[in-house]
């Protein structure tokens, strides 16, 4: 099975999984116990907490509140950042994000909405127009879950502080982490990251938050993660994304040139009568992680399942939204793409274990499957 | 090593982790895919919530939201619930929902607090006193994870909701679920569980809901657990829960007993002289799984030291709130023991796995490190 579905979820990496294992089995205590075995724990997540952070920012400026997941990350970021005025976010949010704003509509905040380019990224100059003296939080994802699209979230960060220096930044950056090589600058607040996206777990998170920045917690209780994310520490899956982390951030740029080399490989061999491409440039505006292509004529998900028995794993869009139950996606259409067009989107998304061949047998499947769907139906 | 803090945290079984395994390696994939390979794990997961529910409750009734750990299940409930007028609770109640009162008094909601018996159980006629036409949420634990005091959940159930029909009640199930043999009569809406207290992961636990009973969301996104709780559904985790559980539940009533004996051997042949018990008649009003110990005249965490240095673990208190920084135990005070005698508090909890000879081994350790103690302040 050719599996190119990694922006959904990834492969936990064996190496990794061999590292972490001794956290599953045998040191296994409780990290807030007050004897050595539970205190040694203590200390190998402050470890995980430090050497995570310098990846993508430095540990003197921020601190890691380890969560459960990306989702929690962000819903920490949004409702405890968020506490007054107005919060402003873009069309293109995970609905990690993008489901806040009911929640916040209620608690009598206002939710502004930036609208997107064509390849996904916000318009920024819409955006800022949105900021002013009673926004409270901005959030923007680093790289867009369905069509890989990068925000210039350093550039983004420093131009909302210029009009209102109170507001806190934030952004979803589950699908950057571990992938894009960047480096967080001083005017971004909160920054939330997923293990699952890259090798680890599922059911482990982080919100990375400059010190400065105060945020309530979200859960309560036993005071874990400094007060700011109470319950018992999962030990085991703070240490795999440690691993992964490392593992991903030791051949950061050597990954995403070859990464880059895949996508382009599968953008010029799709078939150009068959299928458009969605995304922006890969390696420069686009992540070469997510390729979003329309499949003409066709529906994605007749196309996803047909190729799932010739043994090709794809995505249509955000498998989170699979929940949703709608049929065009929400990122999809605030790209302007019509309903027609919406309804054969396909995502494509590469993992560093993917290879070239893998990457040629996808290309054919994809051509030759779409191809006999348009044939059958014309 | 011998182990007697499972309280705070079990380990991992070996058996139930190979069974889980495959969710770690192969069937990785997301469940809310369309392919078969995610489609396939959103139907174990649908397996697992009926399974883990039976033992407890039934599935025409209940459902299952699986959540990241007890505390987020026990702040869904407390939050999600607890929506107007007043709130009542236990002075016994772990920090997961002790902790949510002032964000509670802070969103105008009054939160009553019902003291607490000698054993740590609530008393029950105070905490019915303080229900009343406004009271939107009832919250008792379980079995107070302190004292293993057990309450009697479907009875105040019952007579809370002869008081008010429209109160839920809630009730944190932590160290009851796997352990007490009980099923959930119709008045409990909802039920908080935990995986890492039954040898299962950290990192997974789960909020039964009665089918009919109404809550919201608190974490949002993608609208996994049927809109009730969003993020990727950790497969492992939960199936890890499933697991344990099932051992658990195979022979809880044979387990229990087995307890009992190693609880009523450690009762007997702790010195009177050296140790006052807290905890109620096991097996009666209070857990076998934990017993409360006042070590008369020295700290509850020296001795913690000393006996580790020994071979043996134990608790002083709920791991928890050692993050809180407070020398006395909020729940030992709640059960009227002075603070003197608080200071020299410690738990020690067992497990399916702990023999008579490590208890054994255990008492001796104990006696002779507080009575070792007590001749050198003497």
């Amino acid at each position: 099975m050719i599996y190119l579905d990694n922006a959904a979820t990834t492969r936990p990496d064996a190496e990794c999984f061999v590292k972490a294992e001794r956290y599953l089995k045998d040191a296994f205590y409780n990290p807030s116990a007050l004897y050595a075995e539970g205190y040694n724990l203590h200390k190998e997540l402050a470890e995980a907490r430090s050497e995570i952070l310098n990846f993508i920012a430095n540990d003197r400026d921020y601190d890691v509140i380890f969560t459960s997941c990306g989702t929690e990350a962000d819903n920490q970021a949004i409702f405890c950042g968020g506490k007054r005025g107005n919060v402003v976010i873009t069309a293109g949010e995970h609905s990690a994000v993008f489901s806040c704003i009911n929640p916040l509509k209620e608690k009598g905040i206002e939710v502004r909405v930036a609208p997107l380019n064509g390849d996904g990224s916000v318009n920024e100059a819409e955006l800022l127009r949105l900021v002013d003296s009673n926004t409270s939080l901005v959030s923007v994802i680093h790289v867009n879950n369905e069509t890989g699209a990068i925000n210039d979230i350093n550039g983004l960060a420093s131009s909302v502080k210029s009009i209102n220096s109170r507001t806190l930044f934030h952004s979803d950056g589950v699908q950057a982490f571990g992938k894009i090589p960047f480096k967080m600058g001083k005017n971004i607040d909160l920054y939330s990251i997923s293990a699952h996206k890259i090798g680890a777990l599922k059911g482990t998170g982080a919100l990375i938050k400059r010190k400065n920045a105060v945020i309530k917690p979200y859960i309560y209780g036993g005071g874990q993660e400094s007060g700011l994310r109470s319950g018992t520490e999962n030990v085991f899956g703070i240490k795999f994304m440690q691993f992964a982390a490392r593992k991903r951030y030791e051949n950061i740029a050597q990954t995403h040139e070859k990464i880059g080399k895949l996508n382009s490989y599968m953008r010029e061999n799709l078939d150009k009568s068959l299928f458009e491409i969605i995304s922006g440039v890969s390696g420069k505006n686009s992540s070469p992680y997510i390729l979003s292509v329309c499949a003409l004529g066709v529906r994605g998900e007749t196309i996803l399942h047909e190729v799932n028995d010739k043994g090709l794993i794809i995505g249509t869009g955000s498998a989170c939204s699979s929940n949703e139950k709608k049929r065009y996606s929400r990122v999809i259409l605030a790209c302007g793409i019509s309903e027609e067009r919406a309804d054969g989107v396909l995502r494509i998304s590469f993992s560093p274990e993917t290879t070239q061949a893998e990457v040629e047998q996808a290309a054919k499947i994809l051509n030759e499957t779409v191809g006999n769907r348009r044939e059958i139906m014309s």
